[in-house]
């Protein structure tokens, strides 16, 4: 059966798969930054967002935490669930970073905030990303009040995972971006990506930054490639083809 | 006794009282807009909206909501409680008007909210007063979780007397803002002031605009002025100074 392209965002493609209740999601080697304003080409980055992502999704559903994932493919391509996904951009900090500094400058770069903290964004890039109270996530007809509590729920849980796992890899997660979609039984399930183009982490000894502020940071695509190879070989150090 | 200067705002003073629990807050004939940019005296207006803060703080009262307002002083001034204020603008918004359409398109100017809606922003010139979840009030210290869903609460309850208030008025209201704070005992109470330099209010068959919008969109001195008595006379007919 010929796989149809649902839709193309620009790191990922959506196809239809030859089931009519799942999806297949490749992950390309694109990388971008500012709304897209900054785009570039890394060889290897598909796999390496793909593989993290599938590891991720793996931990979480060990952990009671449903996500779309339903098995990794090829090396740059999952299958997953299909969900209508919501407009929403669930950010869950437990540092002091990026945006969040430069609204509330009381708050210095890595300063731990005393507990983790969950903000909803609209994924509108014409509106530029707008930040929601609780209450326009209900008028904006994304969320019924029941299920902002369970998505911030769901989020705490997943900090905690995800958290711990980073710590045993000697990182700190410092915040990441989920989007959630319903399944059709009306579900609130994990969609999207997981990897380091929706997270913050730091080396903890040394500071050093895997993620994707490196490209942000206008570093040079020599060292914006090593930063997504050295995340690689921290998570699986026994792959050998890195 | 001498009246000690507490506080002095861009509209407001707060002066010590001759008891250690209450301030005596006079209304000035100041009016500002944009971040204190815009501004221009207009003679009456500190009795006009003392006036109507007394009016409005009354109303709450004799509808069970605490307020800051012991009694009345002279034309301009009145006695409060003294109150440790958050700093911090909760609006509510029953139609959607100013910041709101401007971040959120996809709402006309005028559109009824199919709810009334909270927002909090942190009162801060410096940091242009950036809007608030609520995660953010009780890491940034100034709620706690239980005191945020107090703060909606009364608000709501506000929100419903003062819209039923102005619509017997023929007066829409369509958003305003309130400012909170704790007395000795750490209950949550109403203060600040009420009256059109903090609310929109629209003449039900006219669409007349009868608050500060008048002034923001450069109106002339005289409409401002007429702006502000004809309030006045709709809410006090038989007041027959004005």
């Amino acid at each position: 059966m010929e796989k149809e392209r649902v839709n193309e965002g620009k790191t990922k493609i959506v196809y239809s798969s030859d089931r009519s209740d799942t999806y297949l999601l490749k992950f390309k080697d694109d990388i971008t930054a500012l709304d897209g304003e900054k785009h570039d080409l890394l060889e290897g980055k598909g796999k390496i967002n793909a593989t993290i992502s599938v590891e991720l999704f793996e931990l979480l559903e060990k952990n009671g935490i449903k996500t779309h994932l339903i098995e990794p493919l090829d090396s740059n391509s999952i299958l997953v669930k299909k969900l209508e996904m919501m407009p929403l951009e669930v950010v869950c900090r437990n540092i002091a970073a990026g945006h969040f500094i430069s609204r509330f400058s009381m708050f210095k770069k890595g300063q731990k905030l005393k507990f983790p903290i969950v903000e909803f964004y609209l994924k509108d890039d014409a509106l530029h990303d707008p930040m929601l109270v609780e209450d326009h996530l209900v008028l904006l007809d994304l969320a019924s009040e029941d299920e902002v509590t369970e998505i911030k729920e769901i989020t705490r849980k997943i900090n905690k995972v995800l958290f711990d796992f980073f710590l045993d890899k000697n990182l700190k997660l410092v915040d990441f971006k989920l989007e959630f979609g319903r399944d059709s039984k009306n579900q609130i399930i994990l969609g999207d990506e997981l990897n380091s183009d929706c997270m913050r982490l730091w080396d903890i000894d040394t500071g050093e930054i895997l993620d994707k502020d490196v490209y942000r940071q206008n570093s040079s695509m020599n060292e914006v490639k090593e930063t997504y190879e050295e995340l690689y070989r921290r998570l699986f150090p026994d792959d050998k083809n890195m």
